[in-house]
């Protein structure tokens, strides 16, 4: 199966989670096998050989990754919403496209010196992602790369991620 | 790698997220590239060539079904926690080793008479694969296994399950 008629699955659900956001609903894809396996290897095309493990934002980012980990032999590190660790390394508060959130790195899973990819559903306003690159930074680790599904380009994630470098299978 | 010396890497957390509770953490597992594939592959194993499509359970359900689903060729059916979906299929409460939880599929994630392998991290109660394989009977749709990492057999999941094939990597 090509990517583009993968990602053709994909569905729009206006007004979800809130009024004028435009939902992208990945279930379909991921409900689809071959549709599935395409998109998981064309994220680890992305992930390329330039990282040792994969960071994974909870929760669909866990789908992506954790798919993209076992195709490349990779390691994940899952970037967590607060309450669910027993032990953080870190944390950092961040506004999302809709609301504020927060997110958790377990104490343990990266190390200094360790090139980590991000991979995750969507790009939005990029705030997910940063904040993941301040997590990943401050366990001395650094970003080799952002992998993502879709890039909403109008919501301006790539340039606040400036100096990382993004790459979407899709940009709308 | 042998599936004793991956499941090895899993930590015990005491007193987590509530006093009396041993916490069984997979950061480690899911951190190590060749433990991460060797679970992968033996929880694909368990779920064989009986199952159409892998139910996963957010959220760490999803770290696994994921890997198991593209490792099988299979598509993967996010049960949900609630305020995700755009469009709910069918919702469960239902009662969990420490407080309560709801489980939400989203419409069109899974099709009458599919057989669905569940496959999750932890069988402690059975709450969770029990409120699951409602969803997926709901759908019309039937549960050909349950597939689980560790099951804490002195909390009854199995004898709840009565019925359904629960195959652990590890029981404890």
């Amino acid at each position: 199966m090509k990517v583009d008629e993968a990602l053709d699955l994909i569905a729009e659900i206006p007004d979800f989670p809130e009024p004028g956001i435009l939902f992208r609903d990945l279930t379909p894809l991921f409900g689809d096998p071959a549709a599935f396996a395409t998109v998981i290897d064309a994220l680890g095309d992305v992930v390329g050989p330039d990282a040792d493990v994969l960071a994974a934002v909870e929760a669909r980012g866990f789908v992506l990754a954790a798919a993209v980990g076992y195709a490349r032999g990779l390691g994940v590190a899952l970037v967590r919403k607060p309450g669910k660790l027993p032990s953080v390394a870190a944390r950092v508060d961040y506004a999302l496209e809709y609301g504020t959130a927060t997110l958790e790195l377990p104490e343990g899973s990266l190390r200094a010196g360790q090139r980590v990819a991000v991979v995750d559903d969507v790009l939005a306003t990029g705030g997910t992602v940063e904040a993941t690159a301040k997590l990943v930074e401050g366990a001395g680790a650094r970003v080799s790369g952002v992998a993502v599904v879709l890039e909403l380009a109008a919501l301006g994630g790539r340039a606040r991620l400036a100096g990382l470098p993004v790459t979407a299978l899709r940009t709308c």
